[in-house]
Order: structure tokens, then sequence, then C-alpha cells
């Protein structure tokens, strides 16, 4: 067995700082608890003691109200004390190094910190620093990763589709810039879906995408033929570095879903979005709000699926 | 009975959007229920677990401090978890829709939204598009309405005077752009005040507020003459584009409360003022800090006029 | 007895606002309450239930995550409801005076208010002016005080040497601009230390701070000899008005503390600085991370020094 910084000499999840690189197992137990969270959050009493007296620290080097506020309702919801730190904002930090700034945090006695970084790989570096009983969660890292959204996202397609093994999923839009699309292409093959396809103008595409195991269309139309699971990205404009894409308007034209080109797929697809959604850019209101749509569920599960792994890596469950 | 989008078929309050258009006997409940929980924060443990498990999403679209944290405490007495959203700050929800912000937050299984937004009746919006069994607090949207102002108006006067029905309450200052005092009238009416006055210059009076039920003064003196309770609007510089006013001490000069002009009210008259003090612009220190105000009070019950409302929506309080 | 605003009638700790006239058992009592939290921050469930029910104000004048975190995790170890408020943030409380905010807050029923101000003597105004049932804890204000940050300093040289009275311990850097050195020359003094040192360029060390009680060193080497405790302060580079000082590059040359300098100390001096640390400005990474470095753990006694301040003065603790 390869080490893997998520794992414990054990094998039990220490960290979840990647879908790559998580057994099957892991990614079903997560699964599994989560569904057991998912009664919990509907309760009137939304409230479970198993992170009590746990302090979880909300590390946001990039800003991100709403996968905070996800994370914080979670840790809250199992009962732990949360310390929302926008470090962007702080000048406090001003010149102090990022694994200083996580040592003097750990020194205070943290059991979870969540991290959201600009740069790919910050949550490993303080996975690596970090004390025997602390445990780090990736919130988003650069391009790379966002496991506990890829997470949501397997949470959601078995929620409706059962079994994964016969399953056509189709990704569309920006490929290139989207760490959303790398969890969830790494959790779909562990799982063993049927196929994973990626859609989008070359641009998007990164080049030997197809080493993820993955099949690439240009065309969208050819994409969606037959798909169980269409799962649309955010354009993320702040991304791009101009010339990779015509305006939004030539983009929805040739990229976006709507109702027509939602039709081409199985009558019972499922239609997914990590949100924020720029309607009329990647997806035609009317799919959006539609009878496929899965987009709010999505947001409901994800309560869940992170209530799963705070109380999975702290809380012993 | 005309359709009230802030009641439930049976009567009961769902929404506080505004006071306009709750019953008498509503407007009496929240002021009953908030007489008991005025006895709660005077405690040395100022906790009741009537909101345990519910989540209160502070929804700031328009920064506000103060009236923020008055909600805050009151959620937090009342032992609810609170997610503070400071959504002008949040460039996340960029391009998003305040629909799709809302569903977004409904979908993380929300109790209550308190919203705050500059434009006026974004709060109905939002109500009108909540689950059944969230509910909608408005914090003040745009001119409109700023109900749990008016509602811990409503406590102040009723705690320090008893009865309404014998009542000549004035309004000082710029009615044309403010919520408080809308609400306040509004309320004013509903419980029976003898006569309700406003006060001031005529760009800061809007035409045809008669209509409201008021008494319109544009002379200070005339208007205090035997008047039980006057209500100080604070000077909203950031509202006024140009050209309506003279200088601020012109203002104070011809509408500023002094302890000359106090002394034409009743010898027992309340001084109110919803805060932030312009002290020299609408009012004197010595009078703000003198015998007749109760300023100091108002924030007071309006901790307990919160957690009454709150309560009162989501506690079955 | 001078009269001392930060003790009761009874001589009992109402605020803590400096270590400057704290009698010697009531920092000796700080510090013996502090270790027994010291075990309550180790356990699995880090909170006692000591300040259920109260409300802490967070009243943060200016911007400084890291000593709000360790006041905000401190309160909620001991079960308070935390209410965090960055002044400097917000525009509502513009025009509006300190002492009407804080007025307003305590109209809010305000337990214990912990203040950050840039100017010096601001939370002894506000300590003048709050209720008799409230307590106001300095946070740092101005070039003044920092007094929990003086006493941590205090617990983690007693928690390595036990013992006061035979300590010599030298304060390297910025001691003209640093409340940090003010607040921990005061305790030593008062414990009975039997040498502190100040050592730094003539320019950063105010003329007459003998009257203090230090012994003046503009020579690093010299001051550092035989040293029990190191205290490196952090080189302010935004308090200090251009040409005070050379370059970062010439201070290191002259007072940064590298290996070969810690090495005239005694054998088994203790290194401390306040955070956060200028890497390679006052102090070398080998020091800074090295065996005598007792950094990281100062940050940890903070937590529990600050619980034992806050249930010292408002739990009856």
């Amino acid at each position: 067995m390869p080490a893997n910084p998520q794992l414990d000499a054990q094998g039990r999840l220490r960290h979840l700082l990647s879908i790559e690189g998580l057994p099957r197992e892991t990614i079903e137990r997560i699964l599994a608890t989560a569904e057991s969270f998912a009664g919990v959050t509907e309760r009137d009493i939304k409230k479970v003691p198993l992170l009590r007296g746990k302090s979880v620290f909300n590390l946001f080097f990039e800003p991100s109200t709403r996968t905070r506020t996800t994370f914080e309702i979670a840790a809250k919801r199992l009962s732990a004390d949360v310390i929302n730190l926008n470090i962007a904002l702080s000048s406090q930090t001003k010149g102090e190094s990022l694994l200083d700034t996580v040592a003097n945090l750990s020194a205070m006695q943290a059991d979870i910190f969540v991290v959201r970084h600009a740069s790919s790989g910050a949550p490993y570096l303080i996975a690596r620093h970090v004390k025997p009983h602390e445990h780090v969660i990736n919130a988003g890292d650069g391009r790379h990763a966002h496991p506990t959204q890829g997470l949501l996202d397997l949470y959601t397609i078995r929620h409706y589709k059962k079994d994964f093994a016969s399953l056509t999923v189709a990704i569309v839009g920006d490929i290139a810039h989207s760490r959303v699309a790398r969890s969830l292409i790494h959790g779909l093959n562990t799982l063993g879906a049927r196929e994973v396809r990626v859609i989008g103008p070359q641009t998007l595409i990164p080049t030997g995408v197809e080493a993820l195991g993955v099949r690439v269309f240009h065309d969208l139309r050819a994409g969606l033929r037959e798909a169980d699971v269409i799962v649309m990205l955010r354009l993320q404009n702040e991304r791009m570095s101009g010339a990779l894409l015509p305006s939004a308007q030539e983009y929805f034209m040739s990229y976006g879903l709507t109702p027509e080109r939602l039709a081409l797929a199985k009558p019972d697809a499922i239609v997914m979005h990590p949100g924020p959604m720029n309607r009329g850019v990647e997806i035609d209101s009317a799919v959006a709000d539609g009878p496929h749509s899965v987009i709010l569920p999505q947001v409901t599960f994800g309560i869940a699926v992170r209530m799963a792994v705070m109380s999975i890596v702290a809380g012993g469950a």
C-alpha cells in the first residue's frame, strides 16, 4: 500500500485532502455516515453532541461565504465550537508564513482545520505539520481538489441512481480550471461508474485528461446522449485569463444546457451544478428550476456529508 | 380578510415583514411575550432553550453591526445556532440572484432568515419563496419598514406610558427616508394612540403623509406641545442626495431637541431615539443623557422583542 | 491603598486593564487559576460551564485576528456566548462616540467587554462607564498595556523556571512602542524577578525607562549574558515613522537572536516571542524552532490565562 497522507497507520481517515487515493470503502463509509446525518438535519432539533467541546477552525485564505457557511453549519450541528478565520482580511498575519499561522492556531488546541486556499497543495502542507490529534479537511485548494464537493456529488448521484456500475456521467464546462471536476472524476472512477465524459471547448479541457479515465467530447449534443447524470460546471470568469473563451453568450450557444439538449440524455437524467449558477451562461433557467434538477438537494446533502467527514476524522463516528 | 403574507392560514404569525397589516392582537402578543423575556435577559444565565437546534441565518445585504448584533444576541439567548452572512462582502455570490442565494441557504435547512436589504420589499420576495417551515424577519428594507424597531418602540412606550389611547406621540426629523418612522406610525395607529404627529422641514416630510393618519408640523415648538412621547430620528446623511437640507448646524437650530424645547412637552414626557445618535445634530447631549431619555432602555427592550418575534414564529412560544 | 480601577471595594478583580497596579496575590491567583484550566484545554471535551448564559463582547476597534481568536476560544471553552464586533469595519457607528457605542452594547446586557483599541486608555474610559455587573478586559490599548499577554508571559516563565527571585529576564527590541514589554516589566517587578533587562538601539528604548526598574543595554551580547529568559519583541514596522531604524537586515545584524548569541545566555535559557514573528528580522529560524524556544507553548498558555481572567472577573471562579 502506498503511503497515503489522508489515512493513519490503521488505514482510518485522518485528514480529507483529496478524493484521489481514497479507498473505495472509505468513500462508502463517508456516504453511509452522511445518510445517517441526513435524518438529523430534517429534525426539529438539528443537533447531535458528537463533537461537543471540540474546536473547528474555518481557515479561509480565499473568501468563500458559501463553502464556509456549509462547514460552519455542519460543525455547529455536531455541537462543535466554530472559529471563523478570514485570513485574507487579516492584516495581523502580514508577513507571517502559512506554517507559522497554522502552528499558532494549532497551539490553541484545535481539533479540525477546514482549509480553503488559492494554492494547490496548501492543505497537504498543513496536514504534514499538525499534531497527531488534529485533522485537516480540504475545502478547496487552487485547481487541485474540493473533496467534500466531490463527495456530496457522489452522495447525490447514489441517492437518485443507486448503482454506479451502470451510469454514464457527463461533466460539462471548464474542466481545466475546475477542482470540482477533478474531485468528482476520481470518485466516480473509484466507485466504478461505467463511463465518465468531459465536455467542453478545447481551450477548457486539459490535454491528456483521458489519463484520468474519461472520454472527451467537444460537441455537447454528442456528449449528452444517453447520459444518466449531467454535471454542469460554473464558468469561473475570475479564473480565466482572457482569450480562452468567446463571450458568455457564445458559450451558452455552444455549451449551455437547455431543455432541448437535456432531452438527448436519458429520460430520467439528473442535472447537477456545484453553484453558484450563472443562469443563461452554462445553464438555462428552465433546466435549473426544472424537474431534472437536483441542484438544491445537492446543497442539503452537502451539510450531511460535511458532518460525516468531520465526525469520522475527529469524533470516532 | 385580505391575504396577509405574514400570517398563516390559521392567522398565526409566520413571518415578520412589516407592522402595517399586523392585527392588534398579534402586536399585543409580541409585546406580552417580550415582557416575559425581559426577565430572562436580567438573569445571571441569560438563556432559554426555546430554539435549541434551530438555525438562524443573519442575512445582511446591507451592513449594520448594531442591528445584526441585537438579532445575534437574541437568537443565542434562545439557544439557536446563528450564522452571520455579510452578503455585501461576499464576492462568491457575485452574479447570483437574491433568490438563488436564498434558495441555497434554505437548502441548508434554515429555520429563520433575518434579512436586511437596501431594497424595499426584498424580505417579501424572500418570504414568498422559502419553504413552509421557514420564517423571514425583516431587519430593515430600504425606506419601507423596520418592524422590530417599531415593535421595540411600542414596547418602550407601553412600558412607560401603559395606555395608548391617551397618548400624543411626536416623531421628529427625516420622516421621508425613515423606515423607523413608517413602522412606528403603523403600530401606533393599530394600538390606537390618540394623536401621532410628524415634525420636520418640508423637504423631509413626504407629501400626502397625512394619509397615514398623522398630523404634520413644520414648527418643532408647536409639534412638541403637550406631547407624551418624543421620537427623535437619526439624520441619515448617507441617504440624502444633497440640497434637501441646510447644514447640520442649521438643522439643529430648527429641529434639534434641546432642554428648552423639551420643556414644551408634558412634564413626564419620554424621549426616544433609534440610534445611533448624532449628538448636536438632532439631539442635544443634555437631553440624550437627561432624565426624560429612555434611549438605552429601548436597546435593552429590543433584545427581548427580537427574542419574542423569533420564538413566536419558529418556537411555538 | 490608592484607588485602583481594576479592583472592587473588597479588593477583588473587577476589570483587567493593566498589570501595573495589580497586587501580587491577584497575579498569583490568575496564574493558579490558569493552571487549573490548562488541563481542560488538553481534554477531549475542552469545555466547562462556568460562563454559561453570559455574553462576551469582543470589541475590536483595531483589527487583530490572532488576539480576537484567543479570547473567542477562551470564552467558548467557558461556555459563554461570544459576539464579535469589528468596529473598525462598521460604517454604522460612523460619527458615534466610543461611549455611545459602549453604552448601547451595555444595554444589550453584556457581561464582559474584551476591548482592543489603538488609543491608550480607551479600556479605562470604558471601564469607568459600564454598569456594576459588567467587566472590561484590555486586549491591547495603543502603546500602553496588553495585560493578558503579560500574564501569559509570566505564566510561561513560571511554568519553566518556577522561582522568579533568581531570574534574569532580557527583553529585546522595540521597547519604545511595545505594550507587551510594558506589561511584562510591571509583572516581573511585582513578582520579584532578580533583574529585568531591556536591550535595543537607542532609538527604540524610551528615555527614562530605568524608572520602571530595568537595566538598559544597547549591546545585545552584553545584555544576553547569563540570562534565564529572553523575550524577543516583534519589530512593528507599521508603528515606526521612518528614520528610527536602519533596514530590517541591519537590525538583524545587531539585534537578531541567532544560535551563537543565544549561547551567551544560561544553558537552560528559554526564548519567548509574543508573535507574529518576523523570521530573519528579530529572530533566526534556528532559534525560533530550536530547543530553547517556548513560543508555541506561550500561545497554548494564553488560552488558559484568558479563561482564568474571564472566569475570575465574571464567573466567581
